[in-house]
């Protein structure tokens, strides 16, 4: 397989884009955003989604010449437009804002509106973290999860993330899907002929089912049941009510490339432990909590897999598939 | 059963309180959250708490005479020290805080450090949005679950709490703690000599176990596996690295009367819809999302159980066992 240093990546993405229509400053921090969430294993959001994304702004789905604004703001709260651009322009504002306002107010709340597919949103509480600050971000996504007692899928997959700076040491980073797995564990399983186990996935008429193929057609289920799906149906609100942005039932599907501009939310919040207990009682309390885990064996610290991928892969590039690389460079 | 009004319960409560040393304040307000909780169904947060909290005043474990005092503060940020009395005046001192920090800066956040057993999460932010604010609580609480892949119970059950305020009608309100299940269904497991399922808990050693009194003397697990107990180690951060709080692993169980002072943490958020998309906005995207819940038969409204339970308790008054009425009259 092909092997690119990241920026290698990095430029081809970038070129790939610029050609569909996206403008400089969006092409190039998508460009960093997927090959970030690439070389740290994390292949969903990565370089994969160059052709996708490439197919939205030729198609009108995500819009090349938008630059995000802010639509509203008060205090430590803003929102910001991304007015149907590729999400990372409007992702990275937020950040900007969510960190000048929290060492402003101790607190801020980025909401984001008319905006598209995040990504790995490790990566904008990361960067908070980085600037010392607690973060936690939330994103909605097209339909694909139904609330709890429901058959219909409602909400998306919902990813929750959040970050703790650490003294002396990378954040500690947290990032997942609240759906029981990946869709991509169903398509596999359904690819090899292989039932899936029971609580991933509703079939097409609402109905538990533990047939791959019938759950492609059907819903995916929350983690952890109804108390997951209410920690969804949290997301959703947090990122579309407070935001206006549109619901997963309301965006069409990105494994179609025709389809609507999904309009969809992400909220990020950023709290200063500065305003609160102060910056040296919280890394000691944080390192006191590190350091208990690390007593119990068999404990990871969350995020050093994909620390450790990222450390190895910014040394030593990363493997692209063939058909992957051609339609980079079509 | 012996039966009493509302009012009766929470003179009976706040008397006993008062026997036991707490100071007025501290008596009455964990009085009225205790009531509402056991009118809600919610008796692990209700009246059979009294006789605890008594001993916890009497034994030192409480600070009766403790008034919550604001310890730090910044724009929407603010610490405040709960002063190891009983949780609910900090509680009550908090929700003020976050409205009016909320109005002024969009956005608060109120850390509570050295505090208690918080009881029903639903009710501050209940008490949020009826303000029209969006609002989030978090509490951690003594050791009870591993972190992923660990054997020793280090977090709380840690509940999340969230609630919507809706235009002409009562806010939609979250609340579960981030357990697979309430300890006391391990209990009654254990009690009948029945085996609990697998993902339940683990045994002494930390191994996976079936054998309800086994569990009980190991630790829960969480909701959803490691993405539970990830978000359960997000929780416990949020509400102990930055309020200085201690963790669940430093605090002793509420199980037994004897024990030091938990200083358990809570952090409670709020945002003001007006700072982002505007109440309007606000209220038409929530309910538009409320309607395509209705639209999937099957489908409850989170929180309406426990409405539906708190309205028959206002007019019918609760049940107290004879055993528990007697311990209040104590």
């Amino acid at each position: 397989m092909p092997r690119l240093t990241l920026p290698e990546a990095e430029t081809l993405a970038c070129d790939a884009l610029l050609r569909a229509g996206a403008n400089p400053r969006m092409a190039a921090l998508t460009a960093t955003a997927l090959v970030a969430a690439e070389s740290e294993g994390q292949s969903g959001h990565g370089l994969s989604r160059v052709p996708q994304y490439a197919a939205f702004l030729r198609n009108g789905r995500a819009e090349g010449s938008a630059e995000p604004a802010i639509a509203n703001q008060r205090g430590g709260a803003v929102l910001i437009d991304a007015r149907h651009g590729l999400a990372y322009p409007a992702l990275a504002l937020a950040v900007e804002e969510a960190a000048s306002r929290a060492a402003t107010h101790g607190i801020a709340f980025a909401g984001i509106a008319n905006s598209h597919h995040a990504g790995a949103m490790g990566l904008p509480v990361a960067a908070l973290a980085r600037r010392g600050l607690v973060a936690l971000a939330f994103t909605n996504s097209p339909a694909a999860m139904p609330v709890p007692g429901g058959k219909r899928a409602l909400m998306g997959t919902n990813p929750v993330a959040a970050a703790f700076p650490r003294r002396g040491a990378d954040p500690l980073v947290i990032d997942m899907a609240l759906s029981e797995v990946a869709r991509g564990k169903i398509m596999v399983a359904a690819k090899e002929g292989r039932p899936i186990p029971e609580g991933w996935a509703l079939d097409a008429d609402g109905n538990p089912t533990t047939d791959a193929k019938a759950a492609l057609s059907g819903a995916m289920l929350a983690m952890g049941g109804a108390k997951g799906a209410l920690l969804a149906m949290v997301v959703e609100l947090l990122c579309c009510a407070l935001t206006g942005a549109a619901f997963g039932f309301e965006a069409d599907s990105f494994f179609e490339e025709q389809g609507n501009r999904p309009r969809l939310g992400q909220a990020i919040l950023a709290v200063d432990p500065g305003a609160l207990a102060g910056a040296d009682a919280f890394a000691t309390r944080l390192e006191a909590f590190v350091a208990a885990m690390g007593a119990d064996p068999g404990v990871r610290l969350p995020g050093s897999r994909r620390r450790g991928l990222a450390a190895r892969a910014a040394a030593d590039g990363i493997e692209v598939p063939e058909s992957l690389l051609k339609a980079l460079m079509a």
